[in-house]
């Protein structure tokens, strides 16, 4: 990422302006704003691959063909005790786990703990959006989503798996809360993409080609060979990346009456519906331990992390979600730097809608 | 292995035999079955790391130095709703364990779901064992524990976390369940040690020597070195086996209020209680889906896995659990094998103790 190619962008205007494109395409005005904040949190985190840049090829590209739902009608399907089921009705996914999420909250504070899946929805963001939806509450969350076949199996040559996202928000004191939110492949097809464009190789470990042998190109990877889930071939123990991958596919797919495996479509462009799933659940840190308690211990293994002996060569040990926060915080002051294409596609969509852009220069 | 280094034992005989003799160190005969069924279950499943080698430095030889209490108190700290807290008051962890799923599987029953913490616990044999517990109830059991640091941190040269594992049991139908149990790091540290044993390198992503960099050789991880956390080192993304790591600590450790990192001691041979501390759930199938229909959407996503296209290579695709499925089958009809060296410690126990051992040649 070059400076240049980039502009600033203060984060609340980013979040209104696409909060009116997406109203322009019948989303109802409140189900917008979650979406756009979704997004523009993605961006504020420096998760650029999850951020405004996807606003028109996964949402409004296919709210333009008619393969999303605008105007969802979020069904609970069932609800027993503590636990649900919603049916997403293939609207835009991060409506769906909003809900679906402060479902899990709401039974949590009854049952202190609540735990709920999500059908027949489509492309959701960044899963740890929803994960940290909990910990404003005290609370402990989880988000899990399957997404179109991506990654490889051990020792299958078929792509079946998709990056199938895991994330863990945990709240802590003084310091700032721990935010797990991983792709379950080793990287994402992004990174395989940049170093396409930078005719660069990639290192062994990363993907394989489409006969399953290591890759050592990305074109190989990205013409019919596939990722590598995260540890990589056998003989890292990839098995058990697969092993991560294939109950988040369990859990947000088999288990709620989604798609699963070659079942989930791309979100990108088609006009199908994705019929991706997600997997949400909180509890009360206090079921188990008062929160002051707790945070003030969150903060000491926080703490003896940061503080470990650092390994050759390194000048730094980073937490779960510590490197996104401070991104946050800059992104927060100096505005968030979006990129010219993403902007100029922004400016676009304005001039056809008749919305008028945040005046940035 | 070598097969003559073998002999093979009916695991009934196997069973009785590890229980007499902690029954010996005044463990109660219900407690006592119950670990050497966990115990066993791991031989069985061809788990050889966490089986009967393990009754005499991990359990007995603390139960001898009153390392370990024999007769806990086992006391329900906190239980709000479906969700709870157990001190296991330093007992063994089998014992410990076991009633927290128990408790988990009698608040699903109510809520949904059950879930719940343990603290001041010590090692407790295979993570799977418990989680498969749920399988029966037609629930999804999970399973997490932490333990003595052996992983190094990304970026870090010490230590700090364990191999802590990750055990996730899913119902099928015609098919054998889903059983994910692994350990958070790329290896076990018994898998670096064969390679010290063999006079055989490392290959690169195990682990680190005491200055945080690669080793390529078994004695400089175990010399101050480290292992990887699942993913290896930065390259190929294993800070995202450092998170999970974290996430299975924080959970068994940190919100149970039991050692957390470099509070947990290790379980073998060592006088001091190891402050273990475990995290399980179990939520009912039905609570989202018809059992009946889940259980074909499982078969289907098993035999979507293991048909698909092999790489080249390899001959077959296993689904998480299957191979260990596949030598329970072998072991429970044949027998199980034990390593000479493990009967003979077992025979010698027997000899101090006054109990027959099992006739087997």
């Amino acid at each position: 990422m070059e400076a240049r190619d980039y502009i600033k962008v203060p984060a609340q205007e980013l979040q209104n302006l696409a909060a009116r494109l997406l109203e322009r395409y019948g989303v109802p005005p409140a189900d917008a704003e979650i979406v756009s904040e979704v997004l523009v949190t993605a961006d504020l985190r420096g998760i650029e691959s999850h951020g405004l840049g996807r606003l028109y090829p996964y949402y409004i590209s296919r709210l333009e063909q008619g393969a999303l739902n605008p105007r969802p009608n979020l069904r609970l399907v069932r609800n027993f005790a503590a636990t649900f089921l919603l049916d997403a009705d293939n609207g835009l996914g991060h409506v769906a786990c909003h809900r679906a999420m402060e479902k899990c909250i709401e039974l949590a504070k009854i049952y202190g703990v609540g735990l709920g899946g999500v059908r027949n929805s489509n492309h959701f963001g960044i899963a740890g959006y929803y994960a940290m939806m909990a910990l404003q509450e005290g609370m402990i969350g989880l988000c899990l989503s399957n997404a179109q076949p991506l990654v490889l199996p051990t020792h299958a040559r078929k792509r079946l798996l998709g990056t199938n996202p895991i994330s863990v928000a945990v709240p802590a004191g003084k310091s700032r809360p721990f935010v797990l939110d991983m792709a379950t492949s080793v990287v994402t097809r992004g990174k395989i993409e940049v170093c396409l464009r930078k005719d660069l190789g990639i290192p062994p470990g990363w993907g394989a080609d489409s006969q399953g042998k290591e890759a050592s190109h990305p074109a190989q990877v990205l013409e019919g060979g596939g990722l590598f889930p995260l540890g990589g071939g056998a003989e890292t123990a990839g098995y058990k990346g697969y092993g991560l991958s294939a109950v988040v596919d369990i859990l947000s797919g088999v288990l709620t009456g989604s798609g699963f495996l070659s079942g989930v479509l791309s979100a990108a462009l088609q006009a199908e519906p994705c019929r991706a799933g997600h997997f949400v659940a909180a509890f009360q840190v206090e079921a188990l331990m008062d929160l002051d308690e707790f945070t003030g211990r969150m903060d000491s293994f926080i703490e003896e992390l940061q503080n470990a002996p650092l390994a050759e060569g390194s000048d730094r040990i980073y937490v779960a979600g510590e490197k996104e926060f401070l991104l946050w915080e800059e992104h927060g002051k100096n505005g968030v730097p979006l990129h010219r294409k993403v902007w100029a596609e922004l400016l676009d969509l304005c001039a056809r809608h008749g919305v008028t852009p945040p005046d940035i220069l």
